[in-house]
């Protein structure tokens, strides 16, 4: 292993400062900056720094140009197309694109070209949105690394599968990328990386023209350097790409929520306390008390049996991840194991050989299982304004590893909106809190998130 | 115009035989046939009558002719693989397929070929089915025709978009042919053909890897010349590919239900009543004094209020089914538009400017109406053993029109269970009588459809 490098700075969750694009439209809009400038800025960024990093799979800056001019000549027209309108953006190389290759981090599909954008680019680049390159997927978005690095020390994952995306935004290549989020491979390297990121409500933003092996486990997932790009971007998309068909799609105003102050908060062990060091646990306990202190009620399950009830069914999500999964993914895996299974990675094809070994009476008892956590968490979720607990499990390990998603399976199973806020600092690298919410509560959760993240949250200057 | 040729014969309800499987099976595992043997027979039938109709996209039959023959192999070892082993099938070209082209009838897609299967397909594949081609689909599933024709007039159209499913099954060229609805594309061609479909209950049977431009109202289609092939192909494709990931699934019992004799059924006019000529009307009434004087009760909106509220929604569904789709289909079809409008047919590009004038305000209207109109089926459908109703308001029009899905829209909406019944003849072509259950009622419905067609109808030997 390499020495470690930081080519994105010594991290400081109190410091660190992320590309932001929501507060550059008004100096769009008077002509004091432009998003053909914002481009060269992203661009030189990329240079300087992405060496060590490779957080992409492709990159093409001339096309990026031609539409970052385009939306330059909107803005000095005065006739800008959307609130995403000269956007730089990075989309995970899991997510169809017409314009660029999508690889799907395999070899299975070295140069596939698809005649179509993925619902959620084709309607980004409708609005005037200016797509960068592809981001770095792990394999198929399985349990195999990817060659990208940690920006903050080189040695350390950037967490998957969404590496490449989280890596682009918490490094300031662009205000925001796409991921997807089927385990925690949205949630997970936002924690590692710093960033912010919605793993929305499921179905809420459409899904169609990307790549799933546990298709009622995944999400698209948003990442940004800011709430308010966060939120400014999954409200575009799922307004005019719709939710998944059949969904309402993402429900809240076009504009980021206000910040808002939670009366209480339900504290959440989830499976990943016990594998959580202490130094991080405590970072975490700390944060609670400030909170408290900010005047915040916060519960957790020695306050409440309902709350403890609840948490052995957290106690319980990586298994029944893994049931539900292992019966979903048989299509395509096994497919593309048939049609050539040297070009699987290892893990990811001896993760397949527990799909051998299902059936469907065992999902079905995984479906019953789902339901009644739901059920739980739909009923906690009425007791508070949130739930609170850690993004992973302490930061992202030294080594090639994407790290441990105990704390991410259990919103993926539920479908209830994540987020993460990037709050901690441990060995110089990032931890994130996650705050959970009820179904279609994202509007809510993220005007909670910019609570805690910007007023609550000491950030020095 | 040509003159009309019946390759398939002159046509009779009483009378007409399809091809059936579950009855070979027994001589398969005696060694009085085989699997190979019953190809040959379908490839003579192909050869002797597909000319005028031209049911087929592509045909390998040197592939399916090996499948056979290792189906014959495991039928003298003793060892069948499943209850389709050895079965002939032919496959809607909207499905994917890794060993024949998948060009989903649009010239956009010439000589496409997926690396993968669809989740349906390789899942018969590994039960032992064999896959004889690609049946002729509808461009993109749209609204154009496609160039198959009826079987029993080729002036006439078979329906669409599954031309060729129904075409070569009511011919008897394969038993069985995947086929898939999202407006009327199955159950209006089988009621044209006169073959037996199930469009079973939404997401009962997993359709990943199958062209979609109405995901919320589209599922797979089975297509069979008898509802035991029905059943069981319907059963062992839900068991083994799983329903869509996130359901549980078809319910049932693997063999075929037994017949089974309804208490009370509801005869709905729906929306297409109307529409539909005299004679037809005729047909319909006559079958259900029938079955009044069989014993079976049948109640209608002059009986019931609640019917009568019910059946006011059903006159709205054609209007419902629009909204749900001109939001919907936007993706991928407005991708296709950009990609190359002069590939795309007359039909299906006028109907996209529809997608052009909508919102997602528009479709959460839709969905709120949806919800509605599935309470009242559920509803009603506690009071009965099922709904009866036309498949299609009349014969396939003469000409190049794939006829009218007003009958069928309200279950595409509702994703409940609907089974098609070749029960009339008009004009010497078939006409179809089609029975609605509850969402997951379809093995119930099945035994109903048994008992309707095949202990209450009088067949001639």
């Amino acid at each position: 292993m390499a020495d470690s490098q930081s080519p994105a700075g010594k991290y400081d969750a109190r410091t660190h400062k992320m590309l932001t694009f929501h507060d550059l439209v008004a100096k769009f809009r008077e002509g004091s900056d432009t998003p053909r400038a914002l481009l060269e800025r992203c661009a030189e960024r990329i240079a300087a720094i992405d060496g060590p990093i490779k957080a992409w799979a492709w990159l093409d800056l001339d096309l990026a140009r031609k539409r970052a001019d385009a939306s330059t000549a909107r803005y000095k027209a005065g006739k800008p197309l959307s609130p995403v309108d000269g956007m730089p953006i990075g989309i995970k190389d899991l997510i169809e694109t017409c314009d660029m290759p999508t690889e799907y981090g395999s070899d299975l599909f070295r140069g596939n070209r698809p005649i179509r954008d993925a619902a959620v680019v084709y309607f980004m680049k409708e609005g005037g949105a200016v797509p960068v390159g592809k981001n770095v997927t792990v394999c198929l978005g399985g349990g195999d690394p990817s060659h990208t690095r940690n920006p903050f020390d080189t040695r350390r994952t950037p967490g998957g599968s969404s590496s490449g995306s989280c890596a682009a935004v918490a490094s300031s290549m662009v205000p925001m990328s796409f991921g997807t989020h089927a385990r925690g491979s949205t949630i997970r390297p936002a924690s590692f990386c710093g960033t912010y990121a919605l793993k929305g409500t499921f179905g809420a933003i459409n899904r169609q023209g990307v790549y799933s092996a546990a298709h009622s486990m995944d999400h698209l997932g948003v990442i940004a350097g800011s709430l308010s790009d966060m939120w400014i971007t999954a409200r575009y998309s799922a307004r005019h790409a719709g939710g998944d068909p059949g969904c309402p799609g993402l429900y809240g105003g076009d504009a980021p929520p206000k910040p808002l102050k939670p009366a209480r908060l339900i504290r959440l062990d989830t499976a990943g306390w016990a594998a959580t060091p202490e130094p991080v646990k405590a970072l975490f306990e700390a944060r609670v008390r400030a909170l408290q202190a900010d005047g915040v009620e916060i519960f957790s399950r020695k306050d409440d049996p309902g709350i403890e009830a609840y948490e052995r069914l957290h106690a319980q999500s990586p298994q029944l991840w893994t049931a539900l999964y292992r019966f979903e993914m048989r299509w395509p895996l096994f497919q593309y194991r048939d049609y050539d299974k040297t070009k699987l990675p290892p893990r990811l094809l001896a993760g397949l050989s527990e799909g051998d070994n299902t059936s469907q009476e065992s999902y079905r008892a995984a479906l019953i299982d789902r339901e009644h956590f739901k059920s739980a968490h739909d009923e906690l979720a009425k007791r508070c304004d949130g739930f609170i607990t850690l993004s992973s499990a302490g930061p992202g390990p030294i080594g090639m590893d994407q790290g441990s998603a105990v704390f991410n399976e259990a919103s993926s199973i539920l479908g209830c909106p994540s987020i993460n806020l990037p709050l901690f600092t441990h060995e110089d690298v990032p931890v994130g809190m996650q705050v959970l919410g009820p179904l279609h509560g994202d509007e809510k959760l993220t005007a909670v998130g910019r609570w805690i993240a910007e007023d609550h949250f000491p950030r020095k200057a």
